[in-house]
């Protein structure tokens, strides 16, 4: 069987368009941690819209499941298949085409292929902004920030993927395309789909376009990096910079200290611009038009803060090479861990009135697991995301490793307890999948099923992800 | 069958909650146009969750429809119940428990029945702003505004009523209740139930309750009115401010010649604020915190757009007064039209890119089906979204009502054609769905029927709105 469609896959694709070689193959079946690694009869690599639909109704046919993949940048195995049963994986890095700008009506088409830093750089182009910023900015694309509602570190001021996102291009299950690239702001004719396959992880169908919403350039910034004495102190500061800066807050971010360690240790030419440690430090950025305006905005806030014992120390950048080095200190603390050694990531959300108590409650928690775990906290305070990423005790890998199981379970029923989320933005593909049928309730799970069923009633679309398989 | 049925919900809800005598119950039968009338069996008006579900659970057993209203403040007949086969129309006025307001999350949580305007006003009492705003804010409900996915004027700003969402709970068709009710900004474990059910019109299930988002209060505003020679220059103005005002643009909405004539002639104290009359007119509104910043950047936008010749005539309001006077021209113009006599109303989107020439290309078609008919055209241009309502030339109300169908569909057909929506912000509701089907592809019904059968297979959740029933 296999055989016979790869052959077919091939007639459709041409050899450009199809990896069936092991080693060629290798790439696509690991994941970006390294951790999670799959089987695929081959890799599918349409350059159309109509490609991908001949291989969706192709697979269909032999019943294979197919596993739509973009920059393959994601953390949770959501875009890599699974080791059980037939695959093909489609890849949706040859669509990267850029359809159209639109300045007036402020949106961009674009292909599923098409690099987020690309997208970026398109909207700038013409005057304008897309919001969302991440780490992998240089190799995820629209199809993976769309299928996965990507956040970053803007999501305070301009939300999640979801929110950018107002038409879609959807081959089906079936192999018939969904023309929904309507670029409307407002659009109420029945059930919002576009949103149904927004974060969907390719579950319930391959989004290979998307119509998104630009913004207006906001070039001038105002940044800070401001010390802490606790997690408190930071929720409170948000509130302050939300009154004297209303939208101009585009950047919140908290880093502990020792995130920070692990940054001055690792990263070449960071640097602390404190005298004295303390235990936390924010990001603090606006965004706007007027420098002047934000440049008032940041000091009203910050010497409001200072006068109400909310911040300990703060810096504000005076040029772009000081604001550079003081996002070092942020961007960098995933980089500087992976130098450190193995760690176990978690990225949950919390409500931000209970983010300092969870805080509070987690670190003994997770000391009682593993003594002397390091909690390696930093993250978007403004969203009520941190990233709990923990790192072993120097020496002890092992430990960590066997710990982390009993780790994670305690960081999420932490999290549920306190109405939370065991995924703020990475999405659950594979790896989180059993962590969220154990704490979510069957009527949650009955309504997903029900989805799922009616969309993808064969179960071919990335089986796996987001439910079981 | 009814009887036991009406005994049974009197049983759950007492007599409080439950209308089931012929007056009592007709101002829940017709809508608020007066233009649609449905029957029912009775009313039912629980003050709970609980005894929402009960009622659902007992029209379940039944097969009897359910049909959920609000303050029935809706233009399409979606919360009035169907002519044929039985229904209980559920009233969720008596839900309008404020369950928490938290400005430090900047959220709210509200049962459905909660009045529009009293969340605006708890949402400033603690110095935040929710920012839906709309006519019928007085009547308009929670419930209302999720599913509908209401917009209103300061969409161009804060999106539709769906971008406010952050959870919900829902009473599902077979009487459970769905506890989504997370007060979370980031949330990405599964399919996006939340927004399924927000512009569901209540056909996947009654909403109980909802966490709205609340946004920094922006209590200084700088306001005018501009005279504009024709849309692509209001088009053009809209971009200039973006580019001057960034989000601090809230506001931008336009007002036809023929709308404004109607104000003038029918709404005490209404006055032109200039000489010379001209065929558009645009209100501007920008809000923030900083009121100098926002004459500023008003100015610079209007100083701009002059230049160019894009404004004919503008006035800045220099005060509450004179802003209260300039909305007038605006906002009455609803009240205007109907005071002037009947009028077919329709609310389409379009890509902002396009609008100036659909409007051009329209009123020659209207003209060619009714000569002389009054194109009265205004809203909110920055959403794309105008409402081009008809009024009858002077004393022909009777060809007006007989031309409507294909009044409506000319408008129709020329929105589709250039890639708009016919219905912006008002919903399908009972009204548009026979409009909606002729020209909706079979792909996209097929995924909107999947939805519902999924959701609500026995097909009792208010049906014949959104799809036939």
């Amino acid at each position: 069987m296999s055989a016979g469609l790869v052959a077919a896959l091939r007639e459709v694709l041409g050899d450009r368009g199809l990896v069936a070689d092991g080693d060629d193959l290798e790439p696509y079946l690991r994941d970006w941690t390294g951790t999670v690694v799959g089987t695929a009869l081959a890799v599918a690599r349409p350059a159309t819209t109509d490609e991908v639909a001949e291989v969706v109704r192709l697979c269909a046919a032999e019943g294979v499941a197919v596993v739509p993949q973009g920059g393959h940048t994601g953390l949770n195995g959501g875009a890599t298949p699974r080791h059980d049963g037939p695959s093909v994986v489609l890849s949706l890095t040859r669509m990267r085409r850029i359809r159209d700008v639109d300045p007036v009506s402020d949106t961009v088409t674009v292909e599923a292929g098409v690099v987020l830093a690309d997208l970026q750089e398109a909207a700038q182009g013409v005057g304008r902004l897309f919001p969302v910023s991440l780490g992998s900015e240089g190799s995820a694309t629209v199809g993976g920030i769309v299928s996965t509602n990507a956040g970053g570190t803007a999501v305070l001021r301009y939300g999640m993927t979801r929110d950018l996102v107002l038409g879609l291009e959807v081959v089906l299950p079936d192999g018939r395309v969904w023309h929904g690239l309507r670029a409307l702001r407002k659009d109420n004719t029945g059930y919002d789909l576009t949103q149904l396959f927004v974060g969907a992880e390719g579950t319930l169908g391959v989004v290979t376009a998307a119509v998104l919403r630009l913004l207006p350039a906001t070039p001038r910034r105002a940044t800070a990096l401001v010390a802490l004495p606790d997690v408190g102190s930071a929720v409170a500061l948000l509130g302050r910079l939300r009154e004297h800066a209303a939208e101009s807050l585009t950047t919140w971010e908290l880093v502990g200290r020792q995130a920070l360690d692990l940054v001055l240790a690792h990263v070449p030419g960071a640097r602390d611009p404190f005298a004295q440690a303390r235990p936390w430090y924010g990001l603090v950025e606006l965004a706007g038009v007027d420098q002047g305006a934000l440049d008032a905005q940041l000091e009203g806030a910050l010497g409001a803060a200072v006068e109400e014992g909310l911040v300990a120390d703060a810096v504000v950048a005076t040029g772009s090479a000081q604001r550079a080095a003081l996002w070092v200190l942020r961007e960098g603390v995933s980089e500087a861990q992976r130098v450190e050694g193995p760690s176990v990531k978690h990225d949950v959300t919390l409500p931000i009135t209970g983010l300092a108590d969870a805080v509070a409650a987690l670190a003994p928690r997770l000391d009682a697991v593993l003594p002397g775990v390091r909690l390696v906290t930093y993250g978007h305070v403004g969203d009520g995301n941190l990233h709990h990423n923990l790192t072993a005790p120097v020496g002890q890998e092992d430990a960590l490793r066997a710990a982390a199981p009993e780790l994670t379970a305690a960081v999420y029923d932490e999290v549920i307890a306190r109405g939370g989320s065991i995924s703020a933005e990475h999405g659950l593909g594979r790896t989180k999948v059993g962590a969220h049928q154990q704490r979510t309730s069957e009527v949650e799970l009955d309504l997903m099923r029900a989805v799922k069923s009616a969309i993808d009633p064969a179960g071919l679309m990335n089986p796996g992800a987001v439910l079981p398989g």
